[in-house]
Formats: structure tokens, C-alpha cells, sequence
């Protein structure tokens, strides 16, 4: 069984000026991993439509499914919800659904709904809401892309809505066995283990921190009892 | 004026199977808005081969530098540089001035310079080297594309030994005012000022934690004197 596949696409300037540093990426991963939804692909863009449009057209036509973070507020920087529009040639507009739930929100709150938080209801034509049990403005799903918040707890309230709607595969299974050598000295052997498991994948990732230096070595598969497998063999090879 | 740009492709399962949570991007975000070198995007692909190539491809030919990050140790998980070669249809093979160095690195250290730590001696054709003082097995550089280490400390010290030798551009200001309100009340007067300053950019990103809620406006720019203005205006509108 393949599973399904997806990418992201993180909207935001202030992630490429290296003023912010994301945390939607990681936690949008780790949720996929655990549903059996590959993510093969993450892009992160600037607030820039052309390059939004690009990136959503690009992906969308070859993934399960596309999430997206960020550009859905109500400031002038905000544009993602037009560019999902314009990427799948929708027309997008004031939804009353949308509307309403916002109305209500801050009829609740106190605040007026202006001319700038109504852009939050603006969804394209027929798309499907996300909701948003944090601060209400929704996300939306157009075809294959989720659209959703920048601002973490809103992403991952919205992750949480959307999620389980989505059918899931086998969750990848991984084990980890810390080894104090150095890469040079696992490669060999690894690579021979890899050879006879294909089903598995195995990755390496070195450390060096205050004069100890190895790597963990990931085994990966879908299948529990071949994974077990393959680490039992790895220990007997490199013995703590 | 206008600045070079980049791209950064980071190379790793790990990071979109969410074990681990990349810190190169951040990183390397930060010292390239120092130099005055834009990153407009940055695609985190998986270790296959046909994705790292596509990505090398679609990148360089976009953007004056090309960043990558990871898959160039000893382990059979290591596909970089091969890709790379393939990316610019290059010959790969071990090159004899990084096996110097990594012999060099291995008699002193009294590691054996086996099979697997002599991949990391494989360098495209006409590539130059780019220093590793961590751990000496070097990157490298062909055309406008950078390839280094995954390991943040080594990623980092590569980094400081590229950044120099390349050309920069004006390096990027900016000012930030937290401003505890509602996005959907400072998006009008926000929207209006960006308007009367073309050639500054104005972010807003909203934080919500504790209760406590608002948006980071970020004023960017090349001209700090505008930024200041600008600046100046926006605080004015919303009074601490």
C-alpha cells in the first residue's frame, strides 16, 4: 500500500529575513508522520503572489494533499486566500457563512467588524471551512489545499480540525539507536543492512557537540516486526 | 539598487518526517539579511535523487545563489553531490586536493580514511572547496550553487567561510512596533501608510499567548531614513 502524499507551503517574509524561525513545518510534520500522510515536500515563500500561485499550482498537481500556513489575516500582507483563488481560477469573495461566523465573533468580543477583518471572509467559491476554535477567522480547503493560519496555535487548533477528515495510511514506524563512532566507521556496515531490507529506509544523522561526536541512525518502515529486525541486527553490529 | 537573491534547498527525511527540527534555514536567513542577499525561497526535499536534481535545476536558474544543506557524509544516505553533478550534467569522482585533505584529517585523528569516508572526496568536476574547520571534509561549489553540511556547526562554520568570497548587496533595516491590538484595527491605517511608502515593506505578525494579544508590524527597507519615517508615523497612529 503507497500511502498519500503531501507538501507544504510556508507564506511569510518574515521566516526568509530570519526574523522568525517556523515552527509550523515541524509540528505539520510530525502530526502527517503519525497518520501515515507522507510529507515529501516543504517550500517556504515570500509574501509575493506570483510566487504563491506557482508554488500552489506546482504542488497541488502533485501531491495527495497541500497545507499551507500564513497570509490569511486581515492586514494589507495578507494574500493568500486571493492567490488560492487565482491559482485554481475561482472567484473569491465575502462568503456569508464566513461573514456570519465573524460577526458573531465580535459581536461577542466587542470589536467592530470592519472593512479589514471582513477580508477574513473572503473564501474562494466553493471551497470547504476550516474552523478556527482559537480566533474564529476559518481557514478553507480548495481541491487538494488546506489553507490555514501562520500564527502557531491557530495552525495547529486548524491542523487539528482538518486532520481527521483526511484518510491516512500505514504511520511510518521508526526506531533510533545512538551510536558514539564516527560516520565513517557505521557507513559500511549500514549500508549493507540497507541493502538487505529495502522495504526499510535508513538515515544517518551525525553529531558533534562538546568533543562527542556519532550519529543516530534512523530505520524507518512501515513494518513493525522488519524494523525491529533490522535494529536488532544494527546493535548486534554496533554494541553500546 | 537591487540586491542579489537565493534560494536554500535543505536535504534530509529527518526534517520532514519531523524527528528532527531543522535550524540551517534560521541560520542561514539571518547571516544573508546581514550581507544584503535576499532568500525568496527555500524547499526542503526529501534524500531522492529526481527531487534533489529538480530542485537544483528550477533554483539556480532562478536566484544568483543556491544554498543546500545536508547528504554529504560517508553513508549510503548521502546522495548530494552525486545530484549536484547530475543537476549540471558534470563527471563526480574523488578529487585528489579533498583526499589530501581528509587524509591529512584521518592520520592525525588515527581514523582508517576508508571506502565510505572517501565518498566525502567526491566532487563534481571544476568545483572549488568551501572550508570546513569542524570537521574538515569539505563542500563545495559549482556554478552559483553552495553545498554544505547538515550538522548545524558544521553548516555554520561552511557558511562563514562562503559568505565572504560573495558578493552582497545593501543589507535590509528594519524596525518593529508590538502593538497590543487587534490586527483588524491597525490593518486600515497600516494598509494606508504601506501605500504612501512604496519602497519600504510592511509586515504584520500577530501573536496571541496568555489572553494577551496584538501584531508585530515589521517596517524593512534599504533606506533607513525612510524607515524611520515611516516608522515614526506608525507610532504616532497607535500609542504605546
Amino acid at each position: 500500500m503507497t500511502n498519500p502524499t503531501a507538501a507544504m507551503i510556508v507564506i511569510g517574509d518574515e521566516i526568509l529575513s530570519g526574523r522568525t524561525r517556523d515552527s509550523n513545518m515541524h509540528y505539520l510534520a510530525g502530526e502527517l508522520t503519525k497518520v501515515g500522510i507522507d510529507l515529501r515536500e516543504v517550500r517556504v515563500v515570500s509574501d509575493d503572489a506570483p510566487a504563491i500561485v506557482a508554488a500552489v499550482r506546482a504542488l497541488s498537481g502533485t501531491y495527495t494533499h497541500v497545507f499551507t500556513s500564513g497570509g490569511i489575516g486581515p492586514t494589507h500582507d495578507d494574500i493568500t486566500a486571493d492567490c488560492i483563488a487565482q491559482a485554481f481560477d475561482r472567484h473569491i469573495d465575502v462568503r456569508d457563512d464566513a461573514r456570519a461566523l465573524l460577526a458573531a465573533h465580535y459581536a461577542r468580543t466587542g470589536s467592530e467588524l470592519n472593512a479589514a477583518r471582513l477580508r477574513m471572509a473572503r473564501i474562494p467559491d466553493g471551497a470547504s471551512l476550516i474552523e478556527n476554535p482559537v480566533s474564529t477567522a476559518p481557514g478553507f480547503t480548495v481541491e487538494n489545499v488546506h489553507v490555514m493560519a501562520g500564527v502557531p496555535s491557530v495552525f495547529q487548533a486548524m491542523v487539528a480540525s482538518i486532520l481527521p477528515t483526511l484518510t491516512g495510511g500505514k504511520p511510518l514506524l521508526s526506531q533510533t539507536l545512538r551510536i558514539q563512532r564516527g560516520e565513517g566507521d557505521i557507513a559500511g556496515p549500514l549500508a549493507d543492512l540497507a541493502q538487505r531490507y529495502p522495504d526499510l529506509s535508513m538515515g544517518s544523522y551525525p553529531f558533534q557537540q562538546n568533543g562527542v561526536y556519532g550519529a543516530n541512525i534512523v530505520i524507518r518502515g512501515q513494518d513493525g516486526a522488519q524494523v525491529d529486525a533490522a535494529m536488532a541486527e544494527l546493535s548486534a553490529l554496533f554494541p553500546a
